[in-house]
């Protein structure tokens, strides 16, 4: 799956694509990740990309010009499945669209700043509007790196063991069981027994029973 | 306002600090912000910061050890209003709950990674457990990442235009209206012709109704 995130702070992503999984599955030529500058599809001599908003008001607002002419040179090279816009007022992104997304071949994220973007270039080039949450970013740099790390990390072959991202939190629709690991005292602290049993239909039993408990307790709209 | 932020991967973290309103903010003094190698507080000599979960199954679980060292250590320096978990499972990171982190003094970030970290961590020194969406991503790194994004640009002082974080989507409980720059016209694609009136009464009008209208469409949740 490609990825091509239009930025105008490329520089903000160097770190986040260069490790973990998004490193491996890059080198596994699971995913290919590009990052393009913004300014350099500048029309002016400035470099500028945003300008004031028509009408008044605080902060500035991304200009149509540089964003049309990086979408169309990309969409001259290949098909986009979807040019996605991360905003706070798009659908809130979720493990199910995760996994839809995951199906798709190539696709366009454009990440905002300032106030916000030229409303034609949501009418125009935009075909999904996505948000990662009910609160406010400083631009849609990070809100970008969190859905390409939702997507990659389902690819084929990108999880060292596949069960693995199968039995998250959200794909089974109940929360994970409480987890633990060496030492199985700590300070007094104990593992609950069942776990060191051996008797696997009894640990799955608790397992279950946790999770159905935790997901009780902390998201019951999830078992609706 | 201090974050501490404890993780097995602290080169993940380094361009999304380094950049934007974080190191604005940085080097105005108006927040400090620390990355903590968890490998460093290992207690065995292959820096080994996870192990097998007891009772089988697959993915490896943070140890108690590190965490705890390094959270000691952090402890002994200074009180902590929040030692804060990022997990899928914790509550769902809101613009409410990201103003009231706002006000706090000193922060402790958990990144877990590999399948969980062990519970008695949770149990033992962490306060408060945050998600940031219903979705799985492979560390807390983003996660973090994100929360202190969203905190810092809540800090006075911090964005150069104060009224522009007030006037976000979720401040006033309605989503933005559409935003419009230069030029009035591209292509023929014409700015809505009232912004460019003059008439600020109707141009506050036309924003309101609009803004009211894409909520109605998009989130029919937020005002009810």
């Amino acid at each position: 799956m490609r990825f091509d995130i239009i930025t105008v702070l490329p520089a903000l992503l160097e770190s986040p694509f260069a490790h973990s999984i998004l490193q491996r599955a890059k080198k596994k030529g699971l995913t290919e990740i590009y990052v393009h500058n913004l300014r350099d599809y500048a029309d002016n001599k400035h470099k500028n990309v945003d300008d004031y908003p028509y009408g008044g008001g605080s902060g500035m607002v991304m200009s149509i010009g540089p964003f049309a002419a990086c979408i169309g040179k990309l969409k001259e090279e290949r098909h986009y499945d979807e040019v996605i816009f991360m905003t706070p007022d798009g659908e809130v992104l979720t493990q199910t669209a995760a996994n839809q997304l995951s199906s798709l071949k190539n696709v366009i994220i454009l990440c905002g700043h300032y106030k916000g973007i030229d409303q034609r270039i949501r009418d125009l080039f935009v075909t999904r509007e996505i948000s990662i949450g009910d609160y406010v970013l400083s631009g849609g740099e990070l809100p970008a790196a969190v859905l390409v790390d939702a997507i990659v990390r389902l690819l084929p072959g990108v999880l060292s063991d596949e069960t693995s991202a199968l039995s998250d939190s959200f794909q089974g629709e109940l929360l994970d069981a409480p987890v633990y690991t060496r030492p199985a005292n700590w300070n007094g602290l104990e593992v609950p027994p069942v776990l060191l049993s051996g008797n696997q239909a009894a640990i799955d039993n608790w397992r279950h029973e946790r999770a159905l408990e935790r997901t009780r307790e902390r998201r019951p709209d999830l078992l609706e």
